[in-house]
């Protein structure tokens, strides 16, 4: 089965928008970062490597597979896929996963790399993260190590989802947030609330 | 008695230009914040709940009656509504009230939860507010405890007005800021100075 | 003898141009700030008391003469009018004034408000003030206690200048900055300078 | 032999359209700044001396030869021209030099001046600096004391080269930062990491 390719354009659309958003914010320095939706049960949609994130077109996505495999095209995926691809496998409901590389984002990754997790708790805005309702609902956002092994990353991230712990994001040290959504617009909205808790946790650390 | 449809446009479209401003300074993250304005006596033109408030349109914006019920209009307000209506009935003299969620109103609504009050004294700028011709003329912004329960955030401000002590606005902890003017214009300015103010505060906090 | 109407045009050009520049930088919080130029050597463009000096029109520019009245209208100019006549009396080169309140300034302002004086020493930037062309050409800033009597600020001033010492521009405590040039381009250099080199000292003052 | 007049249109539009960039980003405050690129084995553009490097233009670039001296015109290179011209003649590689002087690094530059080098170390980001493919590979940015005498500038860059240490940047105290690229977007690059990796380590200071 091949991917419907009307799907395709309409993703590589909300991807490039979204990366121009998300850069216009200083979240894609450099080439950094990468962003992928899933097309259909067996392909996802994903950024080609290298590409500047915040002046994405259509031609910088491309297609891969559940085992993040290229689809009819030579180009090189992101170093990253297999977390996204992890990500599409673990949560039926994300469809959209996005990776981005703020200067809050990763000093707070490093700062917090020691505890291993970052705890929001009292934040109005914790009620923008899916399925929060109250201020009281606190949310871990963990930390994982930083290497430029995927197997690694990727079994870092699954042994947080064994230990039956809630997931909705999380830091790689001195590198960035990965976050997802049921959509695209719930995914940047999970990008936008993680970026100011996180900034507000930096400043409450500076003032405290 | 029902509303004016043309006067329900106006603000309609002001309160849709606000939100794009305020949305632009960083004031409106992720679906949070709420505006609203004074229709006629017995009505409030006030934000649809869950709306990105950066990017309102005259369809976002809603009719209520003074007791915070819906109008002609199978759609949910804010929940924070009651807040709104509050102050309309406290303020003959307010037409406009404007909630925003800053990451600067945040973080000091944190840090000054305990005392209870921001005092600011010695800025020029307390000029901004309405009534205040000098920068010794001291203005005390209240800090409330956040809650999930509209009528406990709506008693904190009753006991605060019961005790016979100015007031321009306020804080939520976590939360953000409520502030109002005679029309959107003197709200705008407003959130602008204490928005200002806030941000001057935590500076010098830093600093000495 | 009264003003060319043709310098009048050019000059309300030049400063509601600036205001859009200075107001874009957030350095124009409310209805603060005010902008002049001097039209010939009996009179003076300044804007309007209360208006939006980051949204100005050419109808928001006004005509005083040297001692600060206002000629040919019923308009009130800005209450700090005669520190603006001061610098054009004193400083014969002076052509442009501009007196902008960001948040540095202020918080700055009131961090060196006991010292008197903030001195800038071993910037390259330094060498954007008028007659500087080595960072080694240290630079007093001085900061005057604020009043809303302009007499006493008036006062202030001519003593730093009875002094004998340089004078570039100056804080006013809790307030803003007030800085010339020969013309509205060095006047803006002098602001962007002014407020790199605090912004500087600030950050220096966090890390050190 | 003389330039191309082409490839001179070429890199005059692509130092202005990259001085826009960075100006937009706060980059080059009141005139200071200057960027290069290389033309041919005996020339080089730069960009004249005393403009507003955010709004460049391609008459305020400028000709000049591999000793410096203007070729075929009567304007005045940037004062630092001599360290564009020693990049090249060290770095055959380099064809576009980035001088830039962002808040961010001037305050770095006289925070580590003592120290004489920023290190970068276990950031992702050091990856956008051309050769180095992992975050655990090191990456020093020296810090050289300011003087307007450039010759002494230019030995202490030379003493650098000869220790065999590698360079990718430098910092200037209390001035701001050279680096380069083999085009005009591997500089940019340059610039845009090597500010994201200071404005993390001032972050990281104020924070532990």
């Amino acid at each position: 089965m091949t991917h419907d390719s009307k799907r395709l354009t309409e993703c590589a659309n909300a991807i490039a928008a979204a990366g121009r958003r998300l850069g216009a914010q200083g979240m894609t320095p450099a080439t950094s970062s990468n962003f992928s939706m899933r097309l259909d049960a067996d392909h996802i949609a994903v950024t080609v490597s290298g590409r500047d994130k915040g002046a994405l077109t259509v031609d910088d996505v491309m297609v891969v597979d559940m085992q993040g495999n290229p689809v009819a095209t030579p180009a090189r995926p992101s170093a990253e896929t297999a977390l996204h691809v992890q990500i599409y496998v673990q949560f039926p409901d994300a469809n959209a996963v996005l990776h981005t590389h703020s200067r809050t984002q990763t000093v707070a990754s490093r700062l917090y790399a020691k505890a291993g997790v970052v705890r929001f708790d009292g934040y109005e805005l914790q009620k923008a993260i899916a399925g929060h309702t109250s201020h009281e609902q606190a949310i871990d956002l963990p930390v994982f190590p930083n290497t430029q092994q995927m197997p690694e990353l990727v079994e870092q991230v699954d042994a947080w989802l064994k230990s039956d712990r809630p997931l909705y994001g999380y830091l790689i040290e001195g590198h960035g947030l990965y976050t997802w959504g049921r959509g695209m617009a719930e995914a940047e909205r999970h990008v936008e609330a993680f970026e100011f808790l996180l900034a507000c946790e930096l400043d409450l650390r500076k003032l405290t």
